[in-house]
């Protein structure tokens, strides 16, 4: 049990994080984003009064995650609306920002929709930005509604493919309430089965480049209590050698019409493990991270990063190690890097994609075509 | 091609690195040491004038790589020999300073052995630390020899499994002259491939925890003119995925006697994933990394590290991504966490071991005994 956090006491639920707010106060509107480059050192709050600092703030991973930047995606057109400017170049913008999370542009096209319609409707600019701005926060709560649902359905998962409980669960990258307006996809579900009693371990790989593992996750684990521990990426691989791992549950960033799930660098190797140890490899992602218009993996594009995350960066063991104090702080020299954001696994390798219309098992073309369908005429209905 | 070092235009071979020497001036004796915590940025010599000195050195990385270590355990011997001190107090201290090369062990014991065969035969103490001295050089020679035959054979081997050439290797951790008293063990492989033209790509796993791939590697591919890029250890799957490795060459740390390879946490995973795409998956190191008397992966002690290593992070992204200078610099925070230095492959997920008597394949516990047998009747011969 890891209970090094004033806050992570068992049994008190720590205040919610605000992520990401509007503020529309007379200073004139702004989304207020937790500037999660920050943390866990700093809670800051970074105020984005325009749609260029909030596609900079995307950029710069101060908001990431995919359910997240479909909210930010959505608040960010709302916010276009709200200063009278152009709503279909701030979508675009907006849109073509990062360009693997779906998500991003999910959430400004349809609160774009929203305004047009508006507009369509005879409203002035004022009332459709309204509109956009009622769109971006029915976003934001479908969110937090499709969080809880997914943490749901999948402990439901859990139970039935591991009914022995004391789960030991294998995260990757960070999916929690930082990522979404609710609890967040497959950290809900680690979370849903801490409260309930059923976690047992939670595993959180680092996540290198950017440490959204190691920063991000292990601040939210110790927030709330869970018992994990922390590892380099590499490590995994000794984990499931030694029968540690009895699930790995990630997110995902997009995920093909074929069932092929984008999802950060790293995701990849952990499904060839689970496959070769017959471990479950679980996606837990909301039904708008399906894109129905890329046809399988390898029409997905993975965005490339700059080369410095990874070849600049300080040493941090060898300070440790020695009571003298050895050198620390010594970087590595400029070299070319091969740095993808993120990687594509196949669906033949998904044991299960839970979503918060259910879940799809096996993963096939066919199970994510009608979960599209349902979802959309639950939306419409 | 990368060529971004002054060091490292083709053709011209750099100066050999002097990664640990022997000093008999009379101020010593001494053990002098290329600081390994300093590389890249710097190329400092660490003297160390007693055992302590050195068994501190090879606990804080200082000195590394499983050859090196043993040459390193030698010279350790023959100077408690010179200092007058007690030769088989300090033999035991050096065998144990870390636990999983087998090599360390090696070569103190072995000038351990040629110290008291010495005394034996009525050496006085002064001619008995001549003994021993002369033992850690002949093993410091026996050495580089040994690099250079692992380099034929394994690029025999590369040639043989590969015969397209235009070879795309993926190595992981640090295995050039770094760790040895020539030019290594897999990396001496991949610069023998490049001397001879064969070599189209070197990819560099960064090697978390302690980045002896961005740090070591890189620097060792740089100064020799190598084609290469760095990777984070995870983004090794996408390289899979596309096809673009063609073989995996790693070193090791100890080979059990059933073929089990102990080698730096990450190794298992490549493994895995070169089995999953049918990728051969080669092991260099010389005939005294075998140890028998281990007789399989489950029984090798696998060295825990400090949490340190994988809490203490300085988070590198940030600061670059964002022209407004977004925060760098922020660590992650006290977290439990699980640190193994090195894994276990074991011997079915192993396509090859290169060593200087020869290559076994497919790897079997037999013919470890057969080549074992073979290198001790070389050695006494």
């Amino acid at each position: 049990m890891v209970d090094q956090d004033a806050c992570s006491s068992v049994g008190v639920e720590p205040p919610a994080l605000s992520v990401l707010r509007w503020d529309g106060s007379p200073e004139g509107p702004a989304v207020v984003l937790l500037d999660q480059t920050r943390l866990p050192s700093q809670e800051a709050e970074l105020v984005c009064a325009d749609v260029p600092a909030l596609v900079q703030a995307i950029r710069t991973l101060a908001v990431r995650g995919a359910p997240l930047l479909g909210i930010a995606g959505g608040y960010g057109v709302a916010l276009a609306a709200a200063r009278g400017e152009d709503v279909a170049r701030a979508a675009e913008l907006l849109a073509g920002a990062r360009p693997t999370a779906v998500n991003l542009g999910y959430g400004a096209r349809r609160v774009e929709s929203a305004y047009l319609a508006a507009v369509r409707k005879g409203a002035d600019r004022g009332a459709a930005a309204e509109a956009a701005l009622a769109e971006a926060r029915a976003l934001h709560k479908e969110d937090a509604v499709a969080s809880a649902r997914m943490a749901r359905y999948g402990l439901e998962l859990l139970a039935e493919l591991l009914p022995g409980g004391a789960h030991r669960l294998l995260t990757h990258c960070n999916t929690g309430a930082l990522v979404s307006g609710g609890e967040g996809t497959a950290f809900a579900v680690a979370l849903e089965a801490h409260r309930g009693g059923s976690l047992r371990q939670l595993w959180v790989d680092e996540t290198r480049p950017l440490l959204q593992g190691a920063r991000l996750t292990a601040y939210e684990a110790a927030r709330n209590g869970l018992p994990f521990s922390v590892l380099t990426d590499s490590a995994a691989g000794s984990l499931f050698a030694a029968g540690e791992v009895d699930a790995v549950l990630i997110g995902a960033d997009r995920i093909a019409a074929d069932g092929a799930v984008a999802n950060k660098v790293g995701s990849y190797p952990l499904a060839v493990l689970a496959k070769y140890h017959h471990v479950p490899f679980i996606v837990v992602a909301p039904v708008s991270t399906v894109d129905l218009l890329t046809p399988d993996g390898a029409s997905i594009i993975v965005e490339q990063r700059s080369a410095s995350e990874v070849t600049e960066f300080t040493y941090p063991g060898a300070g440790q190690a020695g009571p003298e104090g050895a050198a620390a702080g010594t970087g590595t020299r400029p070299a070319q890097a091969y740095n993808p954001a993120f990687d594509v696994t196949p669906p033949e390798l998904v044991t299960a994609i839970v979503t918060e219309e259910g879940v799809i098992s096996p993963v096939t073309g066919a199970g994510l075509a009608e979960l599209c369908a349902r979802s959309s005429q639950v939306t419409i209905s």
